[in-house]
């Protein structure tokens, strides 16, 4: 297998290696015993965390520390909008609703607009914008709470962003973009200049609150790189360092490599609108199968679960352990055909999308309630 | 004398050669026949015009054939506030007020408080916001008319000119713009992406109107650089090319090359807010002088006015051409004396400076009435 991969923000190739990440990108693994303080809080844990589909972090142990001395943290997350909600994009911001649930915090949700277009060359603002207010019906639907979720275009926000942005600029040479990035000379100075806005809603609580008040970020781990960025800023500007909590990536369904991604491939990705006739016709299809070659093979030799993406895709989308090993193991034994496995992940999928296009329906009026404007 | 000179919108340095830089910015000379069109519109011509402080341009010529079918410019200047406002200044917002009151047309006033803050490691922008406060009672005291005049902060208007910005920065490349200001990766991002907000003013009228309006730019020859950059994207984006009418710097009391500038020594620099003894400190102790060493000698042979800083400042301040010119044969024929010649100076600032400070006061209650927000 290729042992190559790359990860950036804008760029994930090639089967990642979750463990070399964690050391390159300097951040921590999400071990028993972060684990065990944060479900000291929780009560219990939420299977990604079960199953290390979060798997890094940075400063959650101070982040649960502060709130022990009733320093609560904000959330912050976000959806770059580039177009439509895939299944991968959801992964996040499920956890997201979760610690929001246990810890009743606000969450600041970021959809930077103006980044898709600065690197897309055939976007236009007004493509990315439509499709902010079309993904933030996915980001409603998800049931995040009202009173709590503060959601802003930074295009709409800039008002209240743009001079804490020049503050974190100020301390960010190209020469660290450049390194950061991989960028050269050839980029826009838009999109040099972008991560100083991605690292404002980290310093947001900070001056909503009136006092130091860290945020916790939830996010994929190509995201990252970014609030690197900000940690190395935060503190001399007089703000916590933001602390993350980073996951895997919803595998390709062509390929256990990279991630799920629209540009790779819009045939072969599930998105939230998609019909059940639809999801069927891509699962059977596309999704890459860890079985046999012959119905006989399989039933003697089993299937492969670490490979093969319908069951990969249901470590991300069954909850129950019990459910998900016995899955696992008939599928290894060879009782568990591959058609019979893409049949558990169409149901499993479909069930899911029926509740989550209703939802995203009844998310149209609420829109008001959520958004931050200047 | 030193034939090197430096104009960057940061450093102005050296013995500046006027016709060079025309030729090496790329713009046109303000010869007899733009300026006689202009006259036709104006009927009269201001004395920076006759003298040729404003010297150049770019576009002025539509501007010009645009309003005669009907289409108003915008006028379109700024002050980065990093101090108080000197005389230097002054001379093209003075142009600007009389432009405004010819073609009675709206001025965009842009005070880009990022910028400085983003250029000087010493300034934060709480200074540069207190700058800007202080500066645009200069700015009002000039007496620009409050229904055409809009004044703001890009950090308090960034909400309207962020989303612009980024279109802007997304057709400027870092190298463009390292060849352009003469910038290396060691510049902070936020400087960088900075003249794209300087752009932003140029784009505004068209939004506001919503239809092409071009804006007429009067500023010293340093900022055209900005301009440049503007006009290269500008139709792309679908705005006209914003032209300039760009001036010469007030020398430097302490001698003819390079502007005044608070940076350069504030001993030396006269302020809107210096009393008339200050004034005559200032220009009695450190007006370089184009006069001979003894009375003796200067009464025989003369003055030289072309070096005499005194004889360059009444240029900019004394609008009487006959009144002037007799200065000037006088000085040269040693009639006048250095330390007379410096007394009609500092008489001419103190009057100037008298009226400029009784207005400056009266603009304190009229901020509100300039000044766009968010």
């Amino acid at each position: 297998m290729d042992k190559e991969f790359k990860v950036t923000p804008w760029e994930v190739s090639g089967e990642v290696d979750y463990n070399k990440l964690t050391r390159e990108f300097g951040v921590r693994p999400l071990d028993d015993k972060i684990t065990a303080k944060l479900k000291s809080r929780t009560k219990d844990l939420h299977y990604f965390l079960r199953r290390k589909i979060f798997f890094s972090h940075m400063y959650l142990d101070k982040a649960l520390d502060e709130l022990e001395k009733g320093n609560k943290f904000y959330l912050y997350t976000g959806r770059a909008p580039s177009g439509p909600v895939h299944m991968g994009h959801l992964i996040p911001w499920i956890f997201t609703k979760w610690l929001q649930d246990k810890f009743k915090v606000t969450l600041l949700f970021q959809i930077p607009d103006e980044e898709k277009f600065l690197y897309n060359q055939g976007l236009t603002l007004e493509d990315t914008k439509r499709w902010a207010y079309e993904n933030i019906l996915d980001i409603i639907a998800l049931g995040f709470d009202p009173k709590r979720t503060k959601i802003f275009l930074d295009t709409e926000y800039a008002g209240h962003m743009y001079k804490h942005a020049c503050m974190a600029a100020k301390k960010m040479t190209f020469s660290t973009i450049k390194s950061t990035f991989g960028f050269n000379d050839s980029q826009n100075i838009g999109i040099i200049f972008y991560t100083a806005m991605q690292s404002v809603p980290a310093f947001l609580p900070t001056i909503m609150e009136n006092k130091k008040t860290r945020v916790l970020i939830p996010c994929a781990i190509d995201q990252d790189v970014h609030f690197r960025l900000t940690r190395d800023v935060a503190e001399s500007l007089g703000y916590p360092k933001p602390a993350t909590i980073l996951c895997r990536f919803l595998p390709a369904l062509t390929g256990p490599k990279g991630k799920m991604s629209t540009s790779t491939g819009e045939h072969a990705t599930i998105f939230t609108t998609d019909n059940s006739d639809q999801v069927k016709t891509k699962i059977n299809k596309y999704a890459f199968s860890g079985g046999k070659d012959t119905v006989e093979e399989h039933r003697k030799k089993g299937g492969n679960p670490d490979v093969d993406v319908s069951y990969q895709w249901l470590t991300f989308l069954e909850e129950d352990d019990k459910k998900l090993k016995k899955i696992h193991d008939e599928y290894k034994s060879g009782k568990l055909l591959s058609g019979e496995l893409k049949q558990i992940l169409i149901d499993k999928l479909n069930a899911f999308l029926k509740e989550h296009q209703k939802q995203r329906e009844k998310a149209r009026n609420q829109v008001e309630k959520f958004i931050l404007k200047d």
